[in-house]
């Protein structure tokens, strides 16, 4: 029968510790309820009263079926837990379970509080008492146990007990600077459950300062331990608190956790998992990293030839887990590492037939693998990589002919002297035998100048004949840049990402020394595969 | 007595097999001179043959400490190893190791090689006896090899025997799919041992995709394995490979790994660490995560004010190391009064001596933070923050005015019917009273067109009156761009590294949404900082 392993979040605390994070109160909410679907056992919400965003939370805290959590600290010295105005604020959140978190290390006791060591157990008994005599669930968070255990264990073990004799609900062995390792996080767990602290009160706090914070968790939960705290993506201080988001699908899909614990978290929940980590990243305005486990973009991307025809004839060869248990997908990427399975395979995905002996496919590897030389890139610009082999199947269609275009960049003085740029295109297209001019400025909704290739965008989709009609939903949605190696010489390299109104989302690539020219050629990549999509599709 | 353990980096094999990533062979260069300086024991270069970056980089392979090993795969059935082809491309190499990838479990054996299960033993038997025989130092990857032996462990130990009998110097367990947890890696190594493979010739050799990569290496060099298989900031397949800049520090400076065993990076080298996890970033025109354990900007930042008072009293209450061991910092977010003291000495080490109670230190600061909201960045650009800090402080130069400029990039065919692409600027500066309208063209030597930022530079060189002399002996090395946050629109930001003939090297930055107007901004910054240093200077 499997034991209940409960997961305590705390996004919202110690991940907003994060350099660069600040959560609105709104944000706050969005992310509880993504939790509260999730499926975690704990929200910690926040320290009400030591930050104005967080006792706004608290003061109209979401209706979740987790229990909500406020984090405080033990009282001072000097005063009694009835007295003590941070715990009173911490009280006052009005949450179900209380987390405080105290010192167990006697270095710090003596170093940073300055009080006998005696003193800090008394401290963290009264706390804990007083909120467990409040109705409160009551947690403590034992900072930096691991260091104070091994300086000290006689004293660290009698901050538990007290902790454990006052009624917490859960002791939680933090390893606040991150240095410990997981062997020893194990070690240290079964030593404290032999020392008198049970295990289905006892919970593990790590961070990923050595990257093992997520190991580290799985040793104290193997050694005993019944609780784990952690964050989405591994927000938190300095390297990041323990992820959930890659532990909660190990603890769910992979054995022996699989078979030995339940958490709240099903397997449906599960499902939105991918969905839950990227809807974070949007919060927070980051791009969503590609290598994250289970739920990267590229955690189920197979790009080694070798790997991607064995993926063909059984995905298990090459996949842990089935990416959609976590709501994610397979990807095979076009590249220079390919060969012909995963070329056939991916040409079948984009609707290309092709016999496996076609001749064809060498010219398309031979031609990718010297574009790539050249500076392309392919495993993102799928649609480029598209066209590339619509023109070695004979399946490509001629559109429009661009016989030349123009491009000025200018600034100067305006008449109140003011430093102006200007950026103006001509673009000359044959379309259906007929020559069309366009021109476009270059000009954003305040007047101000968007550059060359803004401008170039915009006069090379003004008139295309027939076709405008077609590519009248086409946007531009983002822009990349970089300068790589191009055979001996440096060349610019230009990614762009495009959209339309039917929600199709492609991106295209250009290469040359002149960025313009690069820019010119991923464009014009973007609206013939709209157009291949479009008109003859 | 400490044992020695050897590093083995595959950042230029498997660390290519990253999604979007695809070295050239001169980058290819830096990253193998880099992991030499730092001290590994093996550097992976590549497959030759299998990729034409790969094959010129073994063509011209540089010379290193580390010894440098050509990857590649088992000979196939149906011929002699010395027939192979493969194999006979991966020896032509001419590398002081070679590292064979073959297969140990059963059904990847029968499912996707299609072969009876003694016939890939004999092949791997030969193909490692052949590299043997020609000199070779010979490792064998065993793929899979955790899944094969938890399916069927006597198949799995008979490929390894077999290595092992042939001669391979190393036999590396990898871990393929990423999916085998640290507990189960260990107690795996420990039977591999047990069972005949002895523990000083096992490698490992782990994938992420479960975050657990580093801890899953240090649980096999826990258990008995000698050599580590990993990359650089953890590039690599899907996740990543197990991240040798998280995984070096660990291994020289915590205890116990310390004081159990020896590798070939130096004290000395380690301090270099930083630096290097950023100089790949800097390749692969990626942003240096933040929070990457050790190397990260925020791995010893200390936001919360309960830390960051500790910190000040000893900094071991809340660091687990030294950041000075792996050339890192400190980073407390800081009030103003720190902020300006750290201003003063940066102005100090640009030879500007400023009052500490001057106002204009707290103008720098405010601009220095509103340009940054804006999207520049100073941290690399010192001489475009010099320019700035200079301004304020009443000690910037006028040596010219730019009125206008004026670039044009043209494309259009030719007589012979092909396309060309042109640029030319037109430049206006004030000098002296005296306006002076320069024009040029862009073109490399061999005719062709590099774009209209060159075009752009060599124009504003081209005739600045008395400061000609100056800047003739100035250079444009390197030229970055990227697309990032200016307050709620996507800008550009170029950064530009320039060079004299005094072996100075400096950095300047230009951001607007125009990216012509942003290297324009940059270029004049360059040109600006080079007439203060032999000018005024």
């Amino acid at each position: 029968m499997a034991e209940r392993l409960y997961l305590y979040d705390t996004t919202l605390r110690d991940g907003q510790q994060t350099q660069g994070v600040q959560f609105s109160t709104a944000e706050k909410r969005r992310v509880a309820a993504a939790l509260d679907a999730l499926g975690v056992d704990y929200i910690e919400g926040g320290w009400p009263g030591a930050n104005p965003t967080d006792s706004a939370f608290f003061e109209d805290a979401p209706e979740t079926r987790a229990t909500m959590t406020a984090f405080g600290m033990t009282k001072r010295s000097g005063r009694s837990a009835e007295n003590d105005d941070v715990l009173a604020g911490v009280l006052n959140a009005g949450t179900g379970a209380v987390c405080l978190v105290g010192k167990t290390h006697d270095y710090h006791v003596e170093r940073a509080l300055g009080i006998p060591l005696k003193e800090n157990v008394d401290n963290i008994a009264a706390s804990l008492a007083h909120c467990v005599k409040e109705g409160r669930e009551t947690l403590f968070d034992a900072e930096h146990f691991f260091d104070g255990y091994k300086a000290n264990p006689g004293y660290a073990l009698t901050c538990l007990r007290a902790a454990r004799d006052a009624g917490a609900r859960w002791i939680v062995l933090c390893d606040t600077n991150g240095g410990t390792l997981p062997d020893e996080i194990g070690r240290i767990v079964a030593e404290v459950i032999a020392a008198g602290i049970p295990c289905d009160r006892l919970g593990i706090h790590t961070h990923n300062d050595t990257e093992t914070a997520v190991a580290g968790a799985l040793a104290a939960v193997a050694a005993g331990a019944r609780q784990i705290q952690g964050t989405l993506n591994g927000l938190g201080e300095r390297c990041g608190n323990a992820n959930l988001v890659s532990l909660i699908p190990t603890l769910v899909l992979k054995e022996p956790w699989a078979s030995r614990y339940d958490t709240g978290v099903s397997r449906a929940a599960l499902e939105d998992l991918t969905r839950t980590s990227r809807m974070l990243d949007d919060i927070l305005n980051r791009v969503p990293l590609k290598q994250l486990p289970y739920v990267g973009a590229s955690a189920f991307a197979h790009k080694a030839g070798l790997h991607a025809s064995a993926i063909e004839k059984d995905p298990s060869t090459y996949e842990h887990v089935d990416p959609s248990a976590v709501g994610n997908r397979r990807f095979i990427p076009m590249s220079n590492q390919a060969g012909r399975s995963n070329l056939r395979r991916r040409l079948t995905d984009m609707g290309l037939s092709v016999a496996p002996d076609d001749p064809a496919l060498g010219r398309i590897l031979d031609r990718v693998k010297a574009r790539e030389a050249e500076g392309y890139a392919y495993d993102t610009a799928q649609a480029s990589f598209e066209l590339l082999a619509r023109e070695e199947l004979g399946q490509a269609a001629d559109f429009f002919e661009v016989k030349r275009y123009r491009v000025t960049v200018e600034r100067r003085k305006n008449k109140y002297n003011r430093t102006v740029s200007l950026s103006e295109a001509v673009v000359v297209v044959k379309i259906d035998g007929e020559k069309k001019l366009s021109v476009s400025e270059s000009m954003d909704e305040s007047g101000g100048d968007r550059g060359p290739v803004n401008a170039l965008a915009k006069a090379l989709a003004k008139d295309l004949g027939r076709y405008q009609d077609v590519i009248a939903d086409m946007r531009l949605v983002d822009f990349k840049v970089r300068i790589t190696q191009g055979g001996t010489e440096a060349v610019t390299r230009v990614i762009i990402d495009s959209a339309d109104g039917q929600g199709r989302h492609w991106s295209t690539v250009g290469v040359s020394p002149n960025i313009v020219d690069a820019s010119f050629e991923a464009l014009l990549d973007a609206v013939r595969w709209k157009l291949v999509r479009d008109v003859t599709g």
